[in-house]
């Protein structure tokens, strides 16, 4: 039949039930993954009209970026190199620069400029073999702004071909108005948390399938969290929340009680929390990078062995991390998470496809998206060596598309 | 006059007491720094043959990469996943793992393809923007292997179009037979140390212009260290340490005694070990990538109080780390080591001279090599940022290389 692509002789890190397949085949047909096994058990096909020898080059499940915030303008480096030399947030902050310094830059911006800069940075994602990447809006922080976010990222979300023509990974939309209290409401975030809470089903309709609050010290408070997710939640919205990074706030009990898809971040989590995502099924969201540059290490192996699901999340922003290599994020996971190879890489992928409650992706099996990365590289471990391991070939649906 | 190029219009980061030029020119002429400053104090040249406009991108010395270990043959990805999992080092060398595989791989690779994979990791060094690489052997671990590795070397030393036609950074030859006992002399690593003592005046004049012991618990003695490291004094060659990385042995102790130019890693040294090294002017040559996966951080802010001049590496080697870039290693010295951005790009350049006793690079400064990289970026912040910031163009002595 038409259409149809063998992928043979490949390492297939299958991130399921399956495990690594040594000399493993791959049948994809119409974007799917039709059958997936060990080569020697491949029954011939007819017509097949593409097939590719992967001699024994590893192949895994596209991966999976299950946190990201790549609708900004502006950088802001001069501030990045001053904070490292010591200078307080606070200071920071008062001169104009931090979250509202980005605010500013991405509310300037014009709808093209940041469909530029957008399209370049997923892009980037895509080559480094992200094929589905979490998307947040968040620097607007008004009604119309972050709802236009929303559009620029649902309009890009189907991955392959964007408007600017390049190619793009496929976008989990998630409306990030809690991110910080917008600058028209200064000092009272009890009324911008009502105003965000107002703006979900606007959200939604523009193409949004997620909300996320950062509910943390100096940030909004699990009560204010409660508020903008019980809305979201209400407009069909799928919860997850930036929680108990900066402080023990409470986020993880909060993400529990919501039944959010996701905990992320997770930096001063306890036992209690731990406990409490574990008994909700959350999946427990963690950015390697940011968390270095914070000097806190979050908690991994205690919320594996909790029961909890990890993804993992690059975290691109314009204020910490410009990195949109997840090989990178998956050597840190090992480097510093004390993650084993195998662990990290299922994060990246299947718990990543959890983290967003997507069942049809994240694995290599019969019957889910062929997302699919050929890695220069014929073993896994070659990702903790390498710290951005490079993909030789990034298929979305089947297609190569890098 | 012919053959001068002129930089304009650029950020310049020095690494010097200039500091940081905002609009800045660089003159080059014959492969050497002619002059530098700000750009209005340029005088009109004549016959400049080449005239950049930087609009404001910045510009750093070279890279200096002060450790690295790029001759070898195989991988060990198996191996590594094995050791992410938990499994003992010790059973992973009793099962012919560790550096063994390496020296056997490497001992069996001819000539030629140790040179095509030697050739194509320096070619990726220089591309990430490091122009200056301290590069080791150790991997043969008898007399005639190290001895063809250091050859190996000092052949594509002076940096530019190496034998294989591809550009390659300047590099700075050490012999390391002191990276662990060679398999013949198993059991009896002072017959073992005695032997590369007897090495030395051979490396030397071979072309290695330094000498490195791997002076560590389970590796060599602070005694046997000594042995080596006098016998390559007495030979010419510069001597430097891995010291006191695994366990507190006195390693910094020794490399004060010997006036070793570095000491490297110092992941378990105490204050009495920087007090020596500070009062001898030994550099601190730090890796934080392979750090960062030994779970310890080395006591950077400590080193920079006590005086120590700090370095930066790659530490690239086949069992911990593959990458060659050097902007991730500043990233992770801001991020992992608390360095301020200045204070890693300074270790990455002027650092990583004084560490290879280079007087004649590593800042931009009038008489210097004109050793140059141009980054995508209008700030060094963006080091910190982007975990891996991409060069624009390199110039080796002048001549764009990459």
């Amino acid at each position: 039949m038409s259409g149809r692509r063998l992928l043979r002789h490949g390492r297939l890190f299958t991130s399921s039930g399956a495990g690594v397949l040594d000399d493993g085949a791959v049948v994809v047909e119409d974007g799917r993954i039709a059958w997936v096994g060990p080569d020697r058990d491949l029954r011939a096909g007819e017509g097949e009209d593409e097939e590719t020898d992967l001699e024994h080059g590893l192949v895994t499940p596209g991966l999976v970026d299950a946190h990201s915030h790549p609708v900004y303008a502006g950088e802001r480096f001069a501030e990045i190199a001053a904070r490292s030399a010591g200078a307080p947030y606070g200071e920071i902050a008062a001169a104009g620069g931090g979250i509202a310094a980005t605010v500013a830059a991405t509310r300037a911006a014009s709808r093209a400029e940041l469909a530029v800069g957008l399209e370049e940075r997923l892009a980037s994602f895509l080559s480094g073999g992200t094929t589905t990447l979490e998307a947040k809006t968040g620097y607007h922080l008004d009604e119309e702004g972050e709802l236009a976010a929303v559009r620029l990222l649902a309009e890009r979300a189907g991955g392959g071909p964007g408007p600017g023509g390049r190619a793009l990974p496929a976008l989990e939309v998630t409306f990030l108005g809690g991110h910080a209290v917008g600058p028209e409401w200064a000092g009272d975030p009890d009324a911008y948390a009502a105003e965000v809470a107002r703006w979900c089903p606007a959200a939604r309709a523009a193409g949004a399938r997620h909300a996320d609050v950062f509910c943390d010290e100096g940030y909004f408070t699990v009560r204010q969290g409660r508020v903008m997710l019980e809305a979201a939640r209400d407009a069909g919205l799928v919860p997850r929340l930036h929680a108990d990074e900066l402080a023990r706030t409470g986020g993880a009990e909060l993400a529990a009680e919501l039944g959010c898809a996701s905990a992320d971040h997770l930096l001063c989590v306890d036992e209690a929390g731990i406990a409490a995502l574990a008994a909700a099924g959350v999946v427990a969201t963690l950015a390697p990078v940011t968390a270095l540059s914070m000097g806190r290490t979050p908690p991994a192996r205690a919320l594996l062995e909790a029961g909890v699901t990890l993804a993992l999340g690059s975290d691109h922003n314009p204020g910490t991390c410009g990195t949109t290599s997840m090989s990178l994020v998956v050597a840190l996971g090992v480097a510093e998470l004390g993650l084993s190879v195998v662990e990290a890489l299922v994060a990246a992928t299947a718990g990543g496809a959890r983290s967003l409650r997507l069942g049809d992706r994240g694995r290599l099996e019969a019957g889910l998206r062929a997302d699919l990365v050929s890695w220069e590289a014929d073993h896994e471990g070659a990702f903790a060596w390498s710290y951005g391991l490079a993909p030789r070939r990034v298929f979305l649906e089947g297609r190569p598309v890098a």
